[in-house]
């Protein structure tokens, strides 16, 4: 049985990326080859993916991957990008995409919350967890750590 | 200023759906009529779709939306879909999307974040909030509401 529940058990990551590189998050060729390449890193089966122009000047795209998907959305006039990372099942590694993507976006700091999705207690009422931090990347440290069963 | 920093502001719905009819999660071609029809019912324009079988039963599935992007993942062997709807934007009512395709996957009961992304305070430093809550779908009301600034 708990075997079976794990298979329901994922880790999704919702980045706020701030202080990225205007010229990289602005353009769509640009960010489709990062967030491929974060899901290569991961360890993860590119299934499909979606890109296109985010009116004004961002970007949004969605790489649909066989344990779940990455997706981002860019405001190149703000430095901003929200991007998800969200993967299922054993052998990936989804921090490291994380990793990889706001460093490669040229993020100066980042807002992170890592939600533990599809867990039960056994009867098949699933629920999330999260636990939420700041990153700065330059520093490469990871502070005021906060966790919360929601 | 206000009305640019609000452009970056998004709401975020992460849902694990407990309870669902297995024979319409398991399906791929209803669960993407389903994602379709909640972005239609949150007012958001569709740009592209993939959907696919989720090994072993289940559906893998993302809608691009003009305001972002609506996502699930599905279990039927365990009555579970992972749901997700994001949209920036006025115009656009997530909630609806989420009520619409809850009850559309036959969920009894749901567990709901709604994050607050691409908030900051004048500081392009992003961050976001969220709040949870139960949603017991046949009483139709919600309780334990719990709020979090992350």
């Amino acid at each position: 049985m708990s075997e079976k529940v794990h298979a329901t058990v994922g880790h999704h990551y919702i980045v706020e990326a701030s202080g990225c590189d205007p010229d990289i998050i602005g353009s769509v060729e640009r960010v489709q080859q990062i967030l491929v390449k974060a899901a290569e890193i991961a360890g993860a089966q590119v299934w499909a993916i979606s890109f296109s122009r985010f009116p004004p000047n961002g970007v949004s795209g969605v790489v649909v991957i066989s344990e779940s998907h990455i997706s981002t959305h860019t405001w190149p006039e703000y430095r901003y990008g929200a991007l998800d990372i969200y993967t299922c099942g054993k052998g990936v590694d989804p921090e490291k995409a994380v990793i990889y993507a706001v460093d490669a976006f040229g993020a100066a700091t980042s807002h992170v919350t890592e939600i533990t999705r599809g867990i039960d207690e056994g009867d098949t009422i699933f629920f999330h967890s999260f636990v939420t931090w700041e990153e700065d990347l330059k520093k490469k440290v990871k502070k005021d750590k906060k966790k919360d069963k929601a």
